[in-house]
């Protein structure tokens, strides 16, 4: 079985088989792991363990807090307005459908507005020009959405330098590379595309930003009652937490996230190389934003839609529909997905196009 | 080992086994429920049969809607004002901590008081008598928190016949008895004691005070778009909400919550009536009101108070240590706590008092 799912999404089967044995019985006590007290010594010591790994993978400095919270990046889109923008307008940088949504959560809590002219005029290359951009030198800060699972972009480079903090989504391509973490004011990412399961989101933030926290914010929505409280203002969803530490672990065992670079690179040329080469896959997106998360693609003869997708489920390789709203099809290409998964559905995209000849 | 956790609490043993066995291979589909799809037929068919059973164990009609959300009873703490206020006053009867952090919450969001003269003053059985409650007739709702696990009370009435709905914070003995639903507007329940692990939230609300969502609120925090879209607004903790429906299966197959209530009884009655027929364990609670979810007692020597908890844990049983604001023990008897556990618990509570005569 492959899975190309989008998220929840494949995780390393290591981990679920070291998840597996100990189920019953978690460092031998006799209970499971989700039977513990989130207060007690030996999940306190979890809890700071993972942060530990998640900072050294990352390199997170201690000019930053690391908060573990629930209600994934959609929270974070209220959230993030929320503390930060005390009034002040927000500036966000469209640059597909997650961008858009985090916009529109924000126009709930404030003001808020897109930096580019349009936000569904010009290129990608346009689109990602700063030069382009129209910033408020008065905006709360710039958010940015560097993977888009939707439309398959991605943005490799990092932020340019902007007199405002930079806010990123990095729900789906977080730890999937190294990036300069002091680039950034905050970071989140919904845990189940590469941290982990659904039902955990990470949160980094600058110190100086957890000032920005209002008093009359619930205290379960505010970063800085959070971090004071090392994320643990109430019952945190512990299996999900448990679950981070050993992908955490996973991914150093590979070599870190440097490895996990090149890995997911030689995954999406496989990919794309092999969409590229072909008579019947498309891909949309121009070379230099094809997103190594999700591939996004199409057949040129859409008639072959359905026979494509029973025919890759019948073969193990699940997860490729695309998203209802854009149709086609999308292989994610997490850091859980092996290189042989993707040798897999190479192999039956040829085989498929052969057979149509 | 007999786990007697506040929370995250014991999961019933049939549960965990079956959760291992189909942990990397859920359905034969060759992979784990967490790396499905929440958006597959499979798992939105889980969803659906999970509200299927609660309704049926709990007796819901179709004049409420269920969800399953995430945040914990904290953030419902938040919501619930959010959604149902609107800026109108929120009635709460304050029974112990919990209603204390209830009420707090919503002083964020709105004006909210309590019904009651003080806070602190009063009898437990004068506290609960609605002839002495100060009823708003404006009040949007009035708020009750039937079990106070850290106070160890428990409200075994259904809630009076008010002007206004009734909301109930039943996190911690939901499914644990009998319940008539019809007599609440909204009840919520963290899932980490009676449902599942930690990390999900069910709110079932009655559909007219769904209406009282106003838009501006965000989608995430909306009762009425959680329940237009399914509780799957954004990906939900899908792991959590596949084990709450087999802690469902398992209420069902012990009889359902009538056969809980008869075992909650006995455990309750074993643990009460040990506590009572000694002279060194002591409960602070009327018999009336004491809870049998949380049997909270202290040593009358309090000097004993380390040996008791060190030796408890060396016979096995664990999770004993009183919440560190009241201090003391208490011992969790939810749904999943075996009879045998109990059992156990007063032999070992025997034995240390003889053992110090």
């Amino acid at each position: 079985m492959h899975n190309f799912s989008a998220g929840p999404a494949a995780l390393p089967r290591a981990v679920l088989e070291r998840a597996k044995t100990e189920l019953l019985d978690w460092q031998g006590r006799g209970c499971s792991v989700m039977e513990v007290s989130h207060r007690s010594a030996a999940f306190v010591e979890l809890a700071e363990r993972t942060e530990q790994k998640l900072r050294e993978l990352l390199g997170v400095s201690d000019e930053f807090s690391v908060l573990f919270l629930q209600g994934g990046a959609t929270l974070q889109f209220s959230m993030v307005p929320m503390n930060l923008a005390n009034g002040a307008n927000a500036d966000y940088l469209i640059t597909g459908v997650w961008s858009r949504k985090a916009l529109a959560a924000a126009g709930k809590i404030g003001p808020a507005r897109s930096v580019t002219r349009s936000e569904t005029e010009g290129s990608m290359s346009t689109t990602l020009d700063p030069r382009h951009w129209e910033l408020d030198p008065g905006a709360a800060y710039l958010h940015i959405t560097p993977n888009e699972t939707i439309d398959g972009v991605e943005w490799f480079d990092e932020p340019p330098l902007v007199a405002v903090p930079v806010v990123a989504d990095m729900s789906s391509n977080i730890l999937s590379r190294p990036i300069n973490v002091d680039r950034y004011g905050l970071i989140y990412a919904g845990a189940q595309k590469n941290l982990g399961p659904s039902g955990i989101t990470v949160v980094i933030i600058k110190n100086s930003l957890l000032q920005r926290s209002g008093d009359q914010l619930p205290d379960s929505m505010s970063y800085a009652v959070q971090s004071a409280k090392q994320s643990m203002l109430n019952t945190p969803p512990t299996f999900a937490w448990y679950l981070v530490e050993l992908v955490l672990d996973w991914i150093a065992q590979q070599g870190g996230v440097g490895a996990m670079a090149d890995r997911n690179r030689r995954k999406a040329q496989l990919l794309y190389g092999a969409i590229d080469g072909s008579g019947l896959y498309a891909s949309a997106v121009p070379a230099d934003y094809r997103s190594r998360m999700n591939a996004v693609f199409s057949l040129r003869d859409e008639s072959l839609n359905t026979a494509f997708l029973s025919q890759a489920e019948q073969a193990g390789l699940i997860g490729l529909k695309g998203h209802r709203s854009v149709g086609g099809f999308r292989a994610s290409l997490y850091n859980a997905v092996e290189y042989s998964s993707v040798e897999a559905l190479v192999a039956f995209m040829q085989e498929f196009e052969r057979s149509q000849a």
